[in-house]
């Protein structure tokens, strides 16, 4: 049997997240299908990890065993040709026996986009986080270093995970102001980019949210340190809704 | 009773396009209920023009009698209350009595999002249209001009239209590389923007796809001024698809 690792982008907006659920259309059994409708085969797609209904992906990587001798850049093509607008394989390539995609993972790219705007983002509606009042991103752009390094997120996890422990790695932080799409005007967007070694149920749409609020002058970097000592859900902020949230990269 | 003029967002992809149709829904249908129960009166909701089904707004412009007391500033917000996700006021302001958004449009600018990589654009679905293969932008930036000034556009427009003259005036046209939204890699974003005094049916959609073709090396600037000089239908390029075309702002 051949190993196929895939590059996937999708718009969650339309689907209960990557994982069959009992209500909703999940993005998994819509690759299964189309994977079936190329191959003949039913196979077994296993995911870097789940995300959450509403939530994007510019590139979650998963793997499939199977018997067909389709060349392996050709997967692509042929799967992309059975999918809907809003999911797509970026590419496809063959890769050793052994490669699994979650449990080969190193890390991962969060990307949570902002819209900080009074105006509605009604052309690229679910696609970012609408944030109306005044947002100081250099004092976010400050403050998300405190992520960085090992720290114990049990203050940053939302409870229903399945992990033993709530100690992950930040190897990168950044807040970051980014071309608005369609140069649409009257309002900017904000980029929170977080890199890590794994990420806990929620964090990065609560550490957003803990930012957002920091950005409104409602938390300070003491509160965010004092939330990463304590492990107390109550001292982080808001969890964000998922529009915003992206798998930008997953790091083997 | 007060005239109120309302600057317009929405992403067209689930609407028939801005009027009553015999299918679908519209916007101008969705917006004049929300107008309601807003104000409890049913209006009558005047655009500067109809759109078609898939085509986007970042700046259409309607306006309606009303004898509702909220303040001017006001009706954006009340109205946007009971709107979708995917429509939107941008703006409402209190203007003369004789303004018609229609009639006093001196002309209009309207943008084509081409999505240009092998890449599907899966995240922005139907937010641009998407051009595999090489594309000469340099050229298509050249050949735009010839557009420009006051010309004969028989050549590019679909039937159904009902004007009496072709004739129309384009007073700037160009073709630039614009910033990818979100960062997406693996291809470029291309926008051809047109501004004139008033537009023929699909005329915009025919005039990029005539451009696409002059990027793809298979049409020449001469094929062009045939195309502007004859009149001939045969002469012009392929209508693309609505999902590119945003009309981004009215000129009064």
């Amino acid at each position: 049997m051949r190993n196929i690792k895939l590059v996937i982008e999708y718009k969650g907006s339309n689907y209960c997240g990557w994982q069959v659920q009992k209500n909703g259309t999940s993005i998994q059994s819509v690759i299964v299908k189309a994977i079936e409708k190329a191959t003949g085969e039913n196979v077994a797609l296993s995911a870097s990890g789940r995300t959450d209904a509403g939530v994007h992906a510019l590139g979650q990587v998963a793997n499939f065993k199977t018997a067909s001798n389709i060349p392996s850049e050709r997967f692509a093509i042929a799967i992309n040709s059975f999918l809907p607008e809003d999911i797509s394989i970026v590419e496809s390539v063959e890769i050793d026996a052994d490669f699994h995609a979650r449990k080969n993972a190193k890390g991962k790219i969060y990307r949570y986009y902002i819209w900080n705007s009074p105006r509605k983002l009604s052309v690229l509606s679910g696609a970012a986080t609408r944030i109306p009042g005044e947002l100081d991103v250099a004092e976010m752009s400050k403050a998300v270093k405190l992520f960085e390094g090992v720290h114990d997120f049990a203050a940053f996890k939302a409870q229903g995970g399945s992990t033993k422990t709530s100690v992950r790695e930040i190897f990168g932080a950044s807040v970051t102001e980014v071309a608005v799409p369609f140069e649409i005007e009257g309002g900017r967007l904000v980029c929170i980019e977080l890199c890590g070694s794994g990420f806990l149920y929620n964090m990065v749409r609560i550490i957003s949210g803990t930012l957002v609020e920091l950005g409104q002058g409602k938390r300070s970097e003491t509160d965010i340190l004092e939330a990463l000592h304590s492990g107390e859900r109550e001292l982080a902020g808001k969890t964000l809704p998922p529009d915003g949230l992206y798998l930008y990269k997953v790091l083997y």
